[in-house]
């Protein structure tokens, strides 16, 4: 795709990136600076449910950074789909041997897109390349 | 809140509704009616990584549905964001004793609101309710 779509993909995108060059980086004022302060925000971290308040979002990060070593973080395979002023990357987590998928929703705050949600989680099980087959709900 | 804003929250609530009625009640046709045919569509259940393909996801439902009884499925604490022709629920649902965590992004076709991508994952520990407190990585 080319013209302003893919530009504005890519706009995304680039904020998908910074979103785990700041994870990767444990640097928690990046991670601050790039939560969107327009309306509500969510985090969901694996196995936990919603984080629905800014504070307790960000205090979320300061916990996972402040934690034991963990590998760096690495996002592969994203797919973007922009809506007008929301967009949303669907992209996979590489965290050593363990994989990750996860959801990323932005708003558009003025020239720059802003994260409002992620929600990760372990995959247990990897879909099938060469034929996708129904999954088992648990 | 009251206002245009407020009725479009309760719409694309109704949708998210519609969505957990459809699983409820086995009703693939219905499934199928609520899925987008704009753009792309991405279903994400609980520790498989993603299927990009609308047959997949449609697949995937079928699956589920032939399979062994489940107690029925329940969505609490819906919490909503829209912006412009996007809008996104996270909620929590309930299956018997399983707690599990959704986010369902809609987006705007014509009238309606139909979902273009579901992320469910299991709810391992609580979010306390006090004092919301930083989650384990992992």
């Amino acid at each position: 795709m080319t013209g302003p779509m893919a530009d504005e993909e890519d706009s995304v995108l680039s904020a998908n990136a910074a979103f785990y060059a700041a994870f990767a980086r444990r640097d928690l004022d990046a991670m601050d600076a790039l939560w969107t302060r327009s309306g509500p925000v969510c985090c969901i971290h694996p196995g936990w449910g919603g984080l629905h308040d800014r504070d307790a979002v960000l205090a979320s990060w300061a916990s996972i950074f402040a934690g034991d070593e963990e590998p760096a973080i690495r996002c592969v395979d994203p797919h973007v789909r922009v809506d007008g002023d929301a967009a949303t990357v669907i992209c996979e987590e590489v965290l050593g041997e363990a994989r990750l998928v996860a959801t990323n929703v932005f708003v558009r705050d003025g020239e720059r897109w802003q994260l409002w949600h992620h929600h990760a989680g372990p995959i247990a099980r990897r879909v099938p390349r060469r034929r996708e087959r129904g999954p088992l709900l648990n």
